[in-house]
């Protein structure tokens, strides 16, 4: 381990756990094994708002240089990032959770299994967010519906939904369960399960079944096309997803009737 | 104090100043007593077009890690930044001035008193903010009308307006006292005093006398319902502007005739 | 040299460059005469995808704080960054390169020579930017039009063009030499030369030649009232370009007719 990092002899930290030169790692921290942090980082940077509990980094991650993990969130197996990342106190996120370089997860948030953010997402306190969900950069979260206010109406975000680049979503919106919004969208009310749409305001404009690019022979949903890119073992939990939209697009078609 | 920092013996800082590892401070800096300033910043970044003028930090500042200031700027008592930020030369802020994470603050601009921009606020350079502004995340200021061009066109936000996230500003466009601009629009011509606008380009939608949540019982100016938010000491400018937005209601109103 | 570096002696390093505390210098590096290189940063981020090759930094370039730069990448003579930035693997640029501060590269793009890219740009990967073009302000390049998917339509922008703050560019769009994109736009589809477009589609409002500022007295294209902002050394190259954007503007007028 290189000699200029500064490391709380208090912080638990795995076997066979690289530290890059010039990080901190705090007090209150819990790093799995086989873990990778580069350098310039701050680990478990200290937050009343945490009350107490440490930072939990599964094993097997990779923390890229220049970000900042709060106090009092919990990131399992595998969680991967880009530089300069910001996640703040109580943010809660399960298994390869992948953060884009300059995110900021503003905390308070839960993320399920499988989550994919490019650069420059920005979560707001209290997001919601499913399994196998892709946030394309500059994805845009908000939650004060009357800004200044106390108000938080949080986002959520359902399984395998895709927000594509530069989407704005608006307090209180819920995204369903594989559902697709294009790209620069302002997503003000709620996006039904498996339906795509796209403008401000963000409006229908097909279903998940009939989402095909006929000029590159792909159809939605993605993992027809998309699952060599996780590992095996998110595979079945991949499985599981597919088929409750399959049983969606199914439910929707015998609603419309013939149309 | 930490044995990770280098602090240059130049600088002036003030009694029980807290200096996170591995920051850097320059020659030319006052730090005013009771500050914090995280790790991975650099304080006081030499640049001619200071001309020699140092950076002044208010007393009772917190300064989280990886910021970045330019000689040459001062900011008043209780500053307070997210993570990240820049600040450029010959920036000017009153008392209270709240920068969220990776806020980027081009230089030559002014800020009122008890000013708050949240995450990735860009300000170009030249803008001039009033009084209990609110800038939300990743509100964009421009300032070449004819780019890339010599010409610089400022910003103005007059005192109490409210800009939600995702907007911007057109070069030389004026936001009126206590206005609001609705989240993504982008602000074209001048928005007149007390009025709320919303779209591309940003149009009147109400005034702020108007502008009520019906579904959370809330009414603007934003003061009714958020002053608590702000520390005592805040509440009597807070009462002096929020008497001038009443005024220039009043006076709308009065114009407008029984509309 | 400060003593607060982490120098490899595998790197290869100048005369006369400075390096900043705090900053790492990995082994496959390459760096010329006359470079400043600020505090905190990472140069040469070791990469499998950099397939061995070094990262060179040309002689006379300045790089500020917190930036990190990729193993594989070639950036020419008199390179200039802001803070934070980050350039990944296989990036390939010109002479004169300006990038402003947190502009994120993603890596396989090549820029030609004097390109200058504002702040918070982002560049997906497999772009084509020519000479002398001008990408302002949170620019967004995207790349795949199936999201998630394995296909990648590089965005490819021609010599002169200029691309005004907040533009979202979509999969595989081209913009022509000399053309003008408007500040907010979406690029849906290609832009041809000369042409100047703006809105969600951007659509034509001009051409270049007819594109005048009245109200300040200057036309486009820009080096007329622009030149003085580029090193002598840049104007012959200039000459060269402009000499072609006349060229197209009167192919475009002769087709055109007295239109």
């Amino acid at each position: 381990m290189s000699s200029f990092t500064k490391i709380s002899p208090r912080a638990r930290i795995g076997r066979n756990v690289e530290i890059g030169d010039f990080t901190v790692i705090h007090d209150d921290v819990e790093i799995g094994d086989d873990c990778k942090i580069d350098s310039h980082c701050v680990i478990g940077h200290p937050n009343p708002m945490a009350r107490g509990r440490p930072l939990v980094i599964g094993p097997g991650s990779t923390i890229r240089s220049h970000a900042v993990f709060y106090q009092g969130s919990t990131l399992g197996e595998g969680l991967a990032t880009g530089h300069g990342v910001l996640v703040r106190e109580n943010t809660v996120a399960g298994r390869g959770f992948r953060i884009g370089s300059n995110c900021d997860i503003e905390g308070d948030a839960v993320f399920g299994d499988w989550v994919r953010l490019h650069s420059e997402v920005h979560v707001g306190k209290g997001a919601r967010v499913g399994h196998f969900v892709w946030l394309y950069p500059r994805v845009q979260f908000t939650n004060d519906p009357f800004p200044p206010s106390h108000l938080c109406l949080e986002v959520a975000i359902d399984d395998m939904a895709v927000i594509a680049t530069g989407v704005l979503l608006m307090p209180g919106v819920r995204v369903g369960l594989g559902a697709f919004v294009g790209a620069g969208s302002v997503v003000r009310s709620d996006v039904p399960a498996i339906h795509c749409v796209t403008g401000d305001p963000a409006r229908v404009f097909t279903t998940l079944d009939r989402f095909v690019s006929f000029e590159h022979g792909l159809k939605a949903p993605w993992p027809r096309h998309f699952r060599d890119a996780y590992p095996e073992a998110a595979w079945p939990a991949m499985d599981e997803v597919v088929g409750r939209v399959y049983a969606a697009i199914a439910e929707y078609r015998s609603r419309a009737g013939g149309k």
